[in-house]
């Protein structure tokens, strides 16, 4: 089989994991689960060689640091710089246009954390054969909980290695969420996808023309800077961003999807990041200084000071820099909202 | 009427309020209500020149700095210093030695919080007059809760201005607590005494002569230097040390009690100080950099670093210095398990 091209997406900045998260330093590059970073972690899983090509990144300026330091070991990797975040469907067009068109390309988040490697790469060749035959493939990730912050797909008519897609599905109520997840017949849209270059590129041109068009002004004035690429900032700045699932996946006749069962969270907040860490005997996840006394889950990380809690069941203490989170699980969707997360 | 001599006892040091009070800067010394410290507000309430005269401090020599410092403004006021701890009922007739035999003593530890600085004033000339007629006398502190961490004074046949001890209660069980609340007959015993100095010395003699004899010792041989006073430390150092109850009021045949209601803590632990304050409209007491989302009588306070806390009811969050603390009301009881409070 032809090797995969890793295409890694590096961008935007949330505020769903301040203080540890910061526009200085965003969840990407950060070591939360184990000592590799996420986006050092996703690098580890396309990296090997019998599978995968060397990685093609897409990033910013903003975070383009980060990323040439943590890119120490992939030497053939290049980059893709962009003047500015034009969401998905953009940045995953530059990448297809700088690689082969026959090429098969795996589009990858890098903050979402994976527990089985072996699994994502079972997918991976079974997405990459179905892309092979011009199917636009996503990752149809077992749901195992109700979840209301993600997008479903419905599976249709079995291919071979997946499923046609029978439709996209936007973010459910818990009602239609617990309803999808007795179904059965509902995954997970995780924001992983395979394409063959040429077809995805058709796909945009035949459904956004304007984006394709914008893009392939963008590379074709662009310019090369030793593994680095900068489109041009005119042409790219004119685009209307918009994510690949509603520039194409929702519009192409061709979609499908490979059922993939593999540990993964998308480390969407404190919560989820509990849920992926290891607990101890009472279920706490400690790390740095932290003493607990009486508590059960919690989780507890400081960069420095000593943390002690005590009687605490469902709790996040977040120590960093001069900013100190303490959260219910529950009340983890609302961090975006403090003043400190706003104003990082 | 005679003038009243405050004698303040600023000894030991908890681990209860730990990380904001430490070995270095025990409670007494701390803005824990207002901006006074408990120290300070204890010799306001004992400053009106027509009611008390000059206070009298017993102290160690690890508090000396604090209490020089904060007795700033009371420069009639003089001190003991104890050469090391021997609890209070040593502490108490030190004092009792350096005062006139006829003066009336009001015994109060510094690091309690009144509210009614009348009431306490009331009380404090009612167990005066009582007092001066050889009677020893407690606040009977109005017991508003079924507390389990207070000694508890039985009352008995009334007398002019207050009444007769019956007993003296341990702490008791909740079920006992409970029920001596309903009773009404019982009241919290809080460590304030009045007595006439020679006849607390008198009982004392009578029912403790080892202790009684070795503070005679200490102080017959000691020093003064300007206006502290050094016990000697051989003679002082003999003493069994033992608490004025039970050396001394539960064994004397005179002990009276004053009732008093004056919005009294003992500020005992993280619980207590948020009851002592006052509250938002949600209940919060908020102090320094803290910003909360979806809280109810939360107590949170930062010498520093900014604190954001989301969805937590009944919980303190205590940042100072290289420690944070957060627990449940119920588990500020467990502070001094904490390896943090227990090697400051």
């Amino acid at each position: 089989m032809n090797l995969i091209h890793p295409v890694i997406l590096c961008g935007g900045s949330g505020t769903r994991l301040w203080p540890r998260s910061r526009k200085a330093k965003p969840k990407p590059f950060l070591p939360l689960v184990g000592d590799r970073t996420l986006f050092e972690a996703t690098l580890d899983r396309c990296s090997d060689a019998a599978l995968f090509a060397a990685p093609l990144i897409v990033t910013g300026t903003a975070h383009l640091a980060h990323v040439e330091e943590q890119l120490a070991g992939f030497a053939e990797a290049r980059i893709i710089v962009e003047p500015e975040a034009k969401n998905t469907a953009a940045a995953i067009a530059l990448a297809a246009h700088r690689l082969p068109q026959d090429a098969v390309m795996l589009v990858c988040p890098s903050d979402h954390y994976i527990a089985d490697v072996t699994a994502f790469a079972a997918a991976a060749s079974a997405a990459a054969t179905l892309a092979g035959e011009d199917w636009l493939v996503s990752f149809g990730i077992t749901a195992t909980a109700p979840e209301t912050g993600f997008g479903y797909i419905r599976r249709g008519e079995q291919l071979a290695g997946g499923f046609r897609v029978e439709s996209f599905v936007e973010k459910p109520d818990l009602a239609r969420a617990m309803a999808f997840l007795s179904d059965g017949g509902y995954s997970w849209n995780g924001g992983i996808f395979a394409f063959r270059a040429g077809a995805f590129l058709a796909e945009l041109a035949a459904h956004r023309p304007h984006i394709a068009a914008s893009v392939a002004a963008a590379v074709g004035q662009g310019t090369e800077l030793g593994r680095a690429f900068y489109p041009d900032p005119a042409a790219f700045g004119a685009i209307i961003g918009e994510s690949v699932d509603y520039a194409v996946m929702e519009n192409t006749a061709r979609a499908a999807m490979v059922p993939v069962a593999m540990g993964w969270s998308d480390i969407g907040n404190w919560q989820a990041l509990r849920d992926a860490l290891p607990g101890d005997a009472d279920g706490n996840r400690l790390s740095g200084r932290v003493e607990v006394l009486d508590c059960r889950n919690v989780l507890a990380s400081s960069d420095g000071p000593r943390i002690s809690v005590i009687g605490l069941t469902d709790v996040a203490v977040i120590v960093d820099g001069d900013d100190i989170l303490v959260t219910t699980m529950a009340g983890a969707q609302l961090v975006g909202k403090l003043s400190g997360a706003a104003n990082q």
